[in-house]
């Protein structure tokens, strides 16, 4: 299996774009990309087939296709390329079979990309779109959409280990801490609005958080889940270039390692599972990703995880083996997954303020790894030289999870 | 690379399934499959990966997430899975990604397949979903839909090669004589319906059919195009099991080996090219794929190409190499493409006659290709014992296209 190095990655702005459209914000996100690749690339030459992730173009904007269609609006057409979907992980798919294509011989070099617009819908429409990533025989004709299966999650999750909502507001808190360094984070701006016209100041000086939270401007949207509980709906692109580590050299002298990829599922439906406060997709994508990586846990220097909602940053560090179980929430509020903590996590504000383009996620995370690994975080930068990161990126319930581990 | 063993096959009947759902027509291919793998497997033991293609779910079924939704009903579930989307093209796609994984050596058997389930929705709904293969800011608007686009892709080939309708209907007799024989096309019961109906002998006896395709019953849809220059609309679903080359004996004695793929895109918008009897998206694919076999065009015994409407037959078999420009139809009219042929293609009926339930095609071509090669077609298997066959399966108007070159 041949070696594979990210060369590169570029992302937009994550947000509200009312004048761009899916394939708009894909330009600009390679634009980005090739700005970032240290020695130049020439992408009609060097990229030889481009996976792109989108969860449900055909929904937001009544198109499909999108591989053929971001390589012609690329200027690439004639090259391999097709759309991976896997719900909220559809382009950390799209890595997947970028990396495949790599390791296997096939390419020396691919592109790899996600995006989704989804501004352009109503809330209503966009909900009706995001609960295709449940089961529509079994789940939906409840009436359940995401919310509520988080708010499931999070009810187990507080029963089993006797805690609450108010300690559960130690996750945005920080989230929104760090998106607040983010230029790149949805809530940057937005949150600076909301502090100006309300006074409050959650993501600006970090006081106060826990008024505004328990205020009506925090209103409950299923128990225990309030409105900051949730990501935003969101619009965006993120873009990485993988390359044969034979020829990574001819484009960086930093690149970063894919040293670790594992995959996994779980039943798409929760009432399929035993325990909603872990998913065999994370524990068996990890377990794979550490395994191939020779990794453990530990020695993980910083992460980004899948907050789409805030009790899942709790699951998830615990399912990759952070912390154990009942201690993801705990370490959050000991400050261990703050930017000055002993494991980082969502540096980048994660998706909670960063924003959730839901195709685009998966690649975001890796933009923020490759800031970390690369010493070019900024005012965010984790301190000590981190020199290995791991991405988290799940699909609808927790059903799919790709975990991704890179060194510098 | 590690070496790609095809080790089984199996496919639903392609037509009208107004009882099954997607999963349910998945789950029925899956079954048909591990019947076919000769020493037999242990879906749960031996599959380390599942790729599944479906076009659009989301319209014809309200459901996405396809990859983790698969798994589950497979019970599968903890494996890595997700979907492939590549419009008609989307096994394939899933095709290519299994094959890559197990080349690169990160998995040694893996589960490929595709689905689509059509019927649901009305003839309106189906042709909008289909639709979104095509550009929806500049193709769409301007009204029309696929019959149209590849309309004029057949008025070009008419005006330049000096050939007319009637030529053209050397294609779809020479395909329902051949899905007659296929006891899993759609056409072979419908046909024999109308054959019933009008006494009309198309699909049965062969004679009349001229008299058959002028009449009313074949009414015109879209100039030069006709009812039956269309395929059906079609629920099914097709699965494949591929192995390295390194344990494929375990699962079978006469494996096919994957010799060659290519994968190549063409401009998604018809406006964009500059001849529409060719295809950039085949041509290329066809290249790739020739070039990794070792191969020439002349030596392919039997071929499945992607005849959603009849004109893209012969354009396929020219962009193949098969003949030269122009000569396509003209060989289907000389017999060279019929089963007795010098090269038979669409030996199982092709799209037009064995139905094209979008995200299964390229996998049930492959179906084809399986039986042909080990002498398993029964009434319709191919003489001189063919030892290399192709499948050239396609998305959009020709703007995505993979060819996959088999030898046993």
């Amino acid at each position: 299996m041949k070696k594979v190095d990210l060369v590169g990655v570029g992302m937009t702005v994550f947000g509200k774009h009312p004048d761009k459209t899916g394939r708009d914000l894909l330009l600009e996100a390679v634009r980005e990309t090739v700005s970032h690749v240290d020695m130049g690339i020439d992408i009609k030459k060097d990229v030889k087939a481009l996976f792109i992730g989108y969860f449900t173009p055909e929904l937001y904007e009544h198109q499909g296709h999108i591989g053929a269609l971001a390589a012609e609006w690329l200027g690439l057409s004639g090259i391999p390329a097709f759309r991976t979907e896997s719900a909220c992980a559809s382009s950390s798919a799209a890595f997947a079979t970028g990396y495949w294509a790599v390791a296997s011989g096939m390419y020396d070099l691919v592109m790899v990309g996600g995006v989704e617009k989804m501004t352009g819908l109503n809330t209503a429409g966009v909900t009706d779109a995001l609960s295709i990533a449940a089961d529509n025989i079994y789940e939906l004709p409840t009436g359940i959409t995401f919310p509520g299966l988080f708010a499931l999650m999070a009810q187990e999750y507080f029963e089993k280990y006797h805690v609450t909502w108010d300690d559960l507001q130690a996750i945005p808190i920080k989230n929104h801490h760090n998106g607040a360094l983010n230029p790149r984070a949805q809530f940057r701006s937005e949150i600076l609005d909301i502090a100006e016209k309300t006074g409050n100041k959650i993501g600006v000086k970090f006081k106060d958080e826990m008024t505004f939270l328990k205020s009506p401007s925090n209103p409950a949207v299923t128990y225990p889940i309030r409105l900051f509980d949730c990501c935003p709906i969101s619009d965006g692109a993120a873009v990485a270039v993988l390359a044969s580590g034979d020829i990574s050299k001819n484009f960086t002298d930093k690149p970063l390692h894919v040293e670790g990829i594992g995959l996994g599922t779980d039943t798409i439906t929760l009432s399929g599972r035993k325990d909603l406060t872990s998913s065999k997709a994370i524990v068996n994508a990890a377990r794979a990703a550490y395994q191939m990586a020779g990794v453990k846990p530990e020695e993980i220097d910083t992460a980004e995880v899948h907050d789409c909602f805030t009790i899942n940053e709790a699951i998830i560090t615990e399912d990759l083996g952070f912390f154990g179980r009942g201690e993801g929430l705990k370490a959050a509020k000991e400050g261990r997954t703050a930017l000055s903590g002993d494991k980082p996590v969502n540096t980048d504000g994660g998706l909670k303020c960063k924003g959730h383009p839901v195709g685009a996620t998966g690649i975001g995370m890796i933009h923020e790894i490759w800031l970390q690994l690369r010493g070019e975080a900024g005012e965010r930068q984790v301190k000590g030289n981190p020199e290995i990161g791991l991405t988290c990126n799940v699909g609808g319930s927790n059903a799919s999870a790709v975990v991704l581990i890179f060194k510098r």
